[in-house]
């Protein structure tokens, strides 16, 4: 099965916005086994969208159609599919309902405008998930080629807003292009994380394995440098069922952990804040932080994690080294060094009625700071019987700086608390 | 003069690397004047190239097609346009010299494969601008359509790698496009960011001009929904020169702001936190941040401001209900209150010793939190003076949830401070 993806808006073309949706949507079709030889970036204009949908449907499958269904007079997928499936666009009551309730329940009126998202080519139904106030349309359409002959074939429509793309690409289309395609076989993935070793060194360390797996060509093995989220090594299994496919992943996962295993901090979904917290919760532990290279980063990716008000206490910014002195009791001397990601540490975990109290301080650039240059940073992990404390050098700009430095500090708690 | 894009590589269609290069050569295009109404990516796939090439040739003036010039099998380009152009390969003995004095000022000797890349289709001829082992290639073509007219149009070949491919469109491709176009256009853009007023809504208030500037045609309006970084209109113009271009654009500015001005905070690639950090430095105020619902995510926001340690003291995240008591001062009562949120921005601007605090707190979900539904949020904002504060209903997930409190919170004191 075939899957074409079409991406909608004249500022793709203008280079405004990077296309990242055709690109994300290529990586879970692959995932599934299905097949995508076309990506296609077209304008807001109604004849070149719709020549472009035409030819898509006449070499592909199935078309994932991206962008183009908000409440302006530019968003113009809705009406174009409806032309391509020869169809009037109707007003869906339900979907008329939704929207107003989502603007009522945020107490604004709703704009006249947002009626156009309730409209919904003729045949063609909504997706049941819908995060925003556009939905996701599936639009089934017989095509009939050369010789006469109709297939069955479909347009989702999605937004172009990601998290909403997301949203529908993997809780709706991927299961329904799975159900069409009629195969029975499954592709599972399972993602070892890592933290600690570059990708080419897990690579080099891992290089014998590859190539026994290139020749068995299942499962297949693929890295993905990630930042905050860590190194992610991916196993992906094709098998008749879930049950066999699983079997195949535990199967490789027993093979890779004696190899790599000093580096996985986490499976799948679970990320180093998720582990941490985790871990926490389950020795009883609360937890602080200090932050003056991350800014706040640190604080913001572990209150993201479900459940973390068990554990979190909260964070000081000390942004000004006068809040390090006043707030957390540092001592005057160097903004970057240990003893000061320490006292950071000790500071916040007293200051906040923590058991552990984690600190991060450095340079985010873009000048150096007492002789130490961009990407310095010191780290520090504090409880009532002590700490440690660790300076690495980090590659990159700001926003690596400070990724990077979240989950390294991070790791470093893991360990002491294995 | 229409230029279409065409990127080559299966690992673009696998989402393994995100098609920048086309984003980048649109931006150029347009700069340029120079109109592009289609971009495609392919896979390493001979028929498939070809025929994403003979598409593009027929509905465009000229096409860049990015990619496939490397010395493997797998790197098909040179092959297909010559097919396309119905020639034959030949080596280019200087492109063979260049290559080879490539590798022998390195120590190295040329390996064999490197001999493909000094291949080029007959009646082309190579780039003078050639960073790479990869040279880029002009290969002119004559197009009959369908009335026998015959037209000549232009394909460029460019390696993937960006910057090869940057300095073969910057030193090359442009002036040769512009050369061939017989135009001196050019396209400009700028972005008004708002806040406070729904797409929709924006849309329905700029009904009337909307629709003038459908029919004028030139400048155009688009709404871009970006989250933390507001509510952008772009106008985007064509003109002979910058200089028209620029007018065209400040006439326009003109006619929007006295409907939109009041949601209007920045313009271009101003966002809502360098506007407040900009202001706040030219009054001389300092700043501190008590976070609850938003858990750092506004103190990293102004943290990657350049010059904001000018302004920004820090931040005390109070995540357990503890911290906003004992460090910020905070009366007992309900965590999601005007009353609690104005308590902490005191409180922070006094623990901080800061002139101005700021405050949010709030249900980020997945629970209701006393009575109030996921997405409450009480903002504040704090000086030696006074307070003010208000509650909005935020839609969505926990992302958007902080990043619209920290874009609400940053805008209403934006407007105390005009």
């Amino acid at each position: 099965m075939n899957i074409e993806v079409v991406a909608v808006g004249t500022e793709l073309l203008l280079g405004q916005i990077v296309d990242t949706n055709s690109s994300w949507i290529g990586e879970q079709l692959a995932a599934a086994g299905l097949n995508s030889y076309f990506q296609t970036k077209v304008g807001d204009n109604p004849a070149r969208i719709r020549e472009v949908l035409e030819l898509a449907l006449s070499r592909s499958d199935a078309v994932i159609c991206c962008g183009g269904l908000g409440p302006t007079q530019d968003d113009l997928t809705r009406d174009v599919i409806a032309e391509v499936m020869g169809v009037e666009l109707v007003t869906d009551d339900a979907l008329v309902a939704k929207i107003a309730n989502m603007f009522s329940s945020r107490g604004r009126r709703m704009p006249e405008n947002n009626l156009r998202q309730a409209q919904v080519p003729k045949g063609a139904r909504a997706m049941d998930i819908q995060p925003g106030t556009a939905p996701g349309l599936i639009c089934p359409i017989d095509v009939t080629d050369g010789d006469g002959t109709k297939t069955s074939k479909v347009i989702y429509a999605v937004p172009g807003v990601p998290y909403e793309m997301k949203k529908m690409v993997e809780g709706v289309i991927i299961e329904d292009l799975i159900a069409r395609s009629g195969e029975v076989a499954v592709i599972r993935s399972r993602v070892l994380r890592t933290w600690g070793m570059s990708e080419s060194g897990l690579a080099e360390i891992l290089a014998d394995r590859i190539v026994e797996l290139d020749n068995i060509g299942n499962p297949t093995l693929a890295f993905l440098a990630s930042g905050v989220e860590g190194l992610k090594v991916r196993i992906t299994a094709k098998a008749a069922d879930d049950a066999a496919a699983q079997e195949i992943l535990d199967a490789e996962e027993a093979q890779l952990l004696p190899i790599i295993g000093e580096w996985v901090f986490g499976r799948d979904e679970q990320n180093m804040e998720a582990v941490v917290i985790a871990k926490c919760a389950e020795l009883g532990f609360t937890l602080a932080v200090a932050e003056s290279v991350t800014g706040g980063y640190l604080s913001g990716r572990l209150c993201a994690v479900p459940g973390a008000s068990a554990v979190f206490k909260g964070a000081v910014v000390a942004y000004d080294p006068a809040v390090k002195h006043n707030i957390l009791g540092v001592p005057e001397g160097p903004v970057v060094s240990e003893e000061t990601a320490v006292a950071m540490a000790q500071g916040v975990r007293e200051a906040l009625g923590a058991d552990i109290g984690i600190a991060t301080t450095g340079v985010a650039g873009p000048e150096e700071l007492e002789g130490n240059p961009v990407g310095t940073v010191c780290l520090a992990v504090a409880a009532a019987d002590g700490a440690i404390a660790t300076t690495v050098q980090m590659p990159g700009d700001r926003e690596r700086i400070r990724q990077f430095s979240t989950i390294a500090v991070l790791n470093m708690f893991r360990k002491t608390l294995l």
